[in-house]
């Protein structure tokens, strides 16, 4: 990495945590420059616009949020434990990026704003939810799973409640919601996991 | 009502969809005396502060989200067939105001910001939760749920799944995650509804 490349990559470490917490109208270039030690043309040399950087910092801040919800979830043999495993890396370590999910935030700062973010953090979704779907899948091949459980549904349920769940958590600066989630779930578990007796044709 | 507060209660009407789309630092008091028609004083001569504007129109979009999310739920008579028609009124009427659920704007836009926003979604909230409590702690009274149900638990998974998927369905332009929530929040139904043998005990 060059030195360029290198300041780059240091304003936007610096500046995704506060698009994270504010919002993309709610933080400004300046509060950036401030935040980054920089002059504007400092910012303005690697950054054609306030969209591009916000763009990179949401990527960025996602990505390490990512990676923080998946662990060692690859370790994990059954996909029951890999869908369980998920759920508790979601609630013992929900906001690894100060000021909540970057997906929810970035969901609900652009669904009415900014066209590109919003794309991006639809893009994330899927992604997120490939990745569900996949576990659900796997284990419906395998036959830890019920042949016929609806991958989609499992996967969006995850989602939705892991997020709203956070949401409600960080309004009332307590956990108790998301360990409810993690308990409700439970249900959803039993629904589909193949009991013992499938397991063994 | 007079005609001062006439006034009031139309910028308060127009205001508010635009709280709700574009959150608090993304719509300005120039925003709003456009849409209602008014020169800045008549604003300032109805709300002391863009707060104070923003305080009410969330109160008032709140308001309209609940009523229409209740329906007529209180002419239902089982607890368990309460919470699947609060379910399903979400599902099918889950935007009475343009912009989305005010509750979950509000919660994400002010939860690094305004604090007396952020105090009026947390109200929002328990209000929500605490009628659901009702709801499940009434069905277990009347033998309708089981003894033991944490009512708490479930009423939190409830707004989660609902707000959360409320998200999912707004990002991609389809109620699929709000279809899919009501169909694995029968999981958890399944597992509190207490059996004919308990009910005819």
């Amino acid at each position: 990495m060059n030195k360029g490349e290198l300041t780059r990559q240091r304003i936007i470490a610096t500046a995704a945590p506060l698009f994270n917490q504010r919002g993309f109208d709610g933080c400004s270039m300046q509060d950036v420059m401030e935040a980054a030690h920089l002059e504007k043309g400092g910012i303005y040399r690697h950054f054609s616009s306030k969209e591009e950087l916000a763009a990179e910092c949401f990527q960025f801040s996602l990505a390490k949020a990512m990676r923080s919800r998946s662990g060692e979830v690859d370790h994990i043999p059954n996909a029951v434990e890999q869908l369980r495993y998920l759920v508790h890396r979601f609630v013992s370590a929900s906001s690894p990026v100060p000021g909540g999910c970057p997906l929810m935030n970035t969901a609900i700062d652009a669904d009415d704003g900014n066209a590109h973010l919003r794309r991006l953090a639809l893009q994330g979704l899927r992604d997120w939810r490939d990745r569900l779907i996949q576990v659900v899948d796997g284990g419906i091949a395998r036959g830890e799973i019920r042949d016929g459980t609806d991958s989609v549904r499992i996967a969006n349920t995850m989602v939705a409640l892991l997020e709203g769940s956070l949401m409600i958590s960080r309004m009332e600066g307590s956990t108790r919601a998301l360990d409810d989630a993690k308990a409700s779930f439970e249900a959803v578990l039993g629904e589909i996991a193949a009991d013992r007796g499938e397991l063994n044709h």
